[in-house]
């Protein structure tokens, strides 16, 4: 984050973006708060999201609440693995990630400390003898912990009761499954969705909205029956995507791949026929949205990288000032999250799957007689019939001959078999309970929202003067149309402020301006990345007619205001572009 | 919540509107999910709330953090007075608001146990011998204590940086509010909005979305020159309002009184006239969201009710179940806020407002000569030349004779007046530094939510067949419109799903449904609040028409294909009736 990093902070500060929260009280690393043009930037990127990924996939999209009970995070496996690690300098108290130190020494030469153990990161921090970057004291001795990085409180008075901020809006989805299986009639394959805040309390957050605390998670939680579930991979198939395998991050000369998601997957370069299906889906809408695909790529985990729940994951990563950050997180996390919540609460996290047609299968059980194991067996019967119970399930030949022969807790048993029950009974059933698997594709929206602006990030050079332009998407620039008198005289300015008025009732995002000479209003008005600006002047109030100027080619075409509220419609949504008006 | 609150929960629930949180793990008191139904619901209220209070007014919308340090809640005075009453049942550990439990009993007779005194609700639990609802074990003598509402947690490791979810979105527009000044270039008034999650950790949440521990809330802070500054008042003067006064709350046979906007204002009902803008504006906007107007009021808070910021404030309150809950608060927080942010950190927190033209005033100084107070006066020489400018400002005319009489840490000095440096010098100001005042109406938005469910719940019978309906505005109704084949064959079905996809294409929130018997499919959508089901028949393929069906008449017009996302949007957003179509 060098010099572009400074030159948009700087941009965002002054016009309105974003900036570091509560600086009057000097701010607190990590927090950021968006400001007026931030917030309608940010705004736009979500409904662009919830367009994609939930009106046009058919999916629902829920709100569920940011603190959940200590019990579903023991269950989640956030409590015990959810760590990064910690070291504190003893002289001046500053708490550094162990790993990172380890990454950003010259002569380490490691990529992913994060992968050591905690033992062999403190080793490292010896070996290449690192010191505290706050106060320069050596770190050698002071001992690499783990912290978890949920933020906890305390539910109701007393700490009887403590909850955690949720790490991320999946976990409010999972949690609630048994609702939203209900709700899709328990018909697989099916998604929800939530855009909502997530936090993690990261021991050293870097200083812009790329790694903070709290943020906002656009995330998609599809469950779908892993045996018969196929992506509608034929409407992507052709896309091209610029991957960044694992085989290709271990190569010496490796590098990223460009090729289309059908070859992706029958060269086994994406082994997840669903995560191929988002990462071409998405491809399209970063695109959209403005991200610069000569800066973009999907980059697969290396295995020590993988959380605890997930067996694939690829991210989608943009590249800012010379480094690469994750955008979105396309994850299989199978079904450990519901196997985990069924575990704990002893309720049905999956769906009961009706076959096509009834099928009859054959079941073998036993029905013990436990007047004979419990005289025979003692305190052991219960675990033998236990046992029986699984061995005839597992393995029926063992049934065949006259005794079974059983192991419980390291001791063979004999048993006869005509004490045990056996039979084998043809069932017909209708169909099955499946835990679905789940496919997730997660998305950092202020993450997303900084990468847009810095790839919008355009200076050119406008009748030999500089400019600053974003060259944001219409469909979400935070403002679609600056309206300007020429003049705030002879009725010019009542003309505007009525036309502005009219367009807003169009539903357009609309900015008066009538302060300062026209070029400086248009300057302003490229510098938030707005793409039409429409001016009245004399003419307007002869003819009916506007003047219509577009930010990037600065040209200018004279629109009827009968036609214009339509005219910027279409051009915000793409259907029409200007030099075709 | 009786039995209105019962048929409300079940709907909620079963078609996806609302559930309590995790309920597979019993479910935490206070915690709320919004199923699909209930999020696009609870989106199309904000988005009415948005275009109402944010776009149509002109003012900035921004998206603050949840979290903030302690030191802001230390200022804002949240840490030392936003507390419950708090008693504990020694027996069963159970907590409980010690007020409630007052106001609750029958003898009783207390409206407002809030406005007591912990030790005084003490007294009353002994002298009513008021025991644990729970277990119901005498709470005569366990103490009331304060507890505080705020969620704490602790920022990075260790517990050395404190912090707290915020009990209100307004903090995190108050603590930058030199941002929002700059941006709005120092010109008062302006207005910053924000929707957002706020938290208060409630002592006994009740069962039901209204009362519960994380909630968002959609605020306006309207930061005005108290002096210069007056509402658009005409814009809303006609409006009718229902106000319940404090003067009418204290009288026996007291009621709610219908004036007009104006009324209110010219006979004093209402003191602040900004307030009185609100209400009016308001008024109409609850109405549009579907708020009935025979179950609203506007109550005006008691003294003892009033938070620690406010001097006037009046709720907006919806009928439910019997009782009256506050929907909005609308509050005057004077400069409060701002005042107490600018004292803890030193930085301005006002904005300078230019004259129309610069005054000359006469400002009286002091210029000690220091040689000869410090040997005169020794250690006292500071403080003496401190009061010295002091008086000068507040009392220019104690300098008129040849010594000046002074009154320092109880000591009494003389001081030749030659020796002052006093003079009176002729200035003149462009302007001066204000401290706005705030206007704030904060909304409740699952509270808003709600009231919209409860109040547009209906029951009545359709061809002898009971139906339950919800009567939502178009404008916030989850889904628009219902596309439903005849039968999914002969190419309806194809056709219906194509038409669909259209009619989202054309913005509209769309549902399709081929399941079941016309009659059952049109039941499903009433029960949801769906305005509008269109069905394609098989006119449809011969035609290019279809029927469009109103919920609430339950009548049906044929309508052109070509025609048909038009006539919808045009019905969505009010602007024809279906019985004009």
């Amino acid at each position: 984050m060098t010099s572009e990093g400074d030159r948009l902070a700087e941009l965002a500060k002054r016009r309105g973006f974003f900036n570091q929260s509560a600086e009057a009280y000097g701010g607190v690393a990590g927090f950021y708060t968006f400001g007026p043009q931030g917030a309608a930037l940010k705004d736009n990127v979500e409904a662009a999201w919830r367009d994609r990924y939930v009106t046009r996939e058919g999916h629902m999209e829920i709100d569920a609440p940011t603190i959940l009970p200590e019990s579903v995070f023991e269950a989640s496996g956030h409590l015990e693995t959810f760590n990064d690690m910690l070291v504190e300098c003893a002289e001046c108290e500053e708490s550094h990630r162990a790993d990172h130190l380890v990454e950003d020494h010259p002569d380490a030469d490691i990529e992913d400390a994060e992968a050591l153990p905690n033992e062999e990161v403190g080793t490292l921090i010896g070996k290449f003898d690192i010191a505290c970057p706050n106060c320069g004291t050596a770190l050698a001795e002071e001992p690499v912990d783990d912290f978890n990085l949920m933020f906890g409180t305390n539910i109701g008075p007393g700490s009887s009761s403590p909850g955690y901020l949720r790490p991320e809006t999946a976990q409010g989805i999972f949690v609630d499954f048994p609702q939203w299986a209900e709700y899709a009639r328990n018909q697989l394959p099916f998604g929800v969705a939530q855009i909502g805040t997530a936090y993690r309390n990261e021991i050293s957050p870097r200083k812009s909205i790329i790694r903070v605390r709290e943020f906002t998670q656009a995330e998609l939680e599809h469950f779908i029956d892993p045996d018969t579930d196929e992506p509608p991979l034929e409407r992507v198939e052709d896309v091209v995507i610029p991957l960044y395998s694992v085989t290709e991050q271990q190569s010496d000369d490796g590098g990223v791949q460009e090729m289309t998601v059908r070859e992706a997957v029958d060269e086994g370069i994406i082994e997840t026929d669903w995560l191929a299906y988002y990462l071409g889906l998405s491809k399209r809408w970063y695109e959209r949205i403005g991200v610069d695909m000569d800066r973009f790529r999907y980059r697969q985990h290396l295995s020590g990288e993988l959380s605890h729940y997930a067996s694939e994951c690829w991210d989608a990563e943009g590249e800012l000032g010379g480094d690469w950050a994750e955008l979105t997180g396309f994850a299989t996390r199978g079904s450990y999250d519901l196997d985990k919540h069924a575990e704990y609460t002893g309720e049905e996290f999956s769906v009961f799957q009706q076959y096509d047609e009834p099928v009859t299968v054959e079941r073998p059980t036993v029905d013990p007689e436990m007047s004979f194991f419990g005289p025979e067996f003692g305190g052991a019967a219960g675990d033998i019939v236990d046992e029986l119970a699984s061995l005839a399930e597992r393995n029926p030949d063992a049934f065949d001959s006259s005794t079974v022969t059983l192991d419980v807790d390291g001791e063979t048993y004999e048993v006869p078999t005509e004490k045990t029950g056996f039979t084998i009974e043809e069932v017909t059933e209708s169909g099955e309970q499946v835990t679905p698997h789940i496919i997730e594709p997660s998305f950092g929206v202020g993450r997303l929202v900084y990468t847009v602006l810095a790839h919008s990030y355009q200076q050119d050079k406008i009748d030999g003067e500089e400019r600053t332009r974003l060259a944001l998407p219409p469909e979400v620039a935070p403002t679609t149309v600056g309206v300007f008198p020429l003049m705030d005289k002879d009725g010019l300015g009542e003309r505007a402020r009525e036309l502005a008025n009219d367009l807003r009732e169009a539903g357009l995002e609309v900015t008066y301006d009538d302060s300062g000479a026209i070029g400086r209003r248009y300057r302003r008005q490229d510098e938030v990345g707005t793409p039409f600006c429409v001016t009245v002047d004399y003419d307007t109030l002869d003819e009916s007619t506007v003047t219509v100027r577009e930010r990037d080619s600065t040209e200018q075409v004279r629109v009827p205001i009968s036609e214009l509220a339509e005219t910027l419609c279409t051009l915000r949504d793409g259907n029409v572009a200007f030099r075709e008006l």
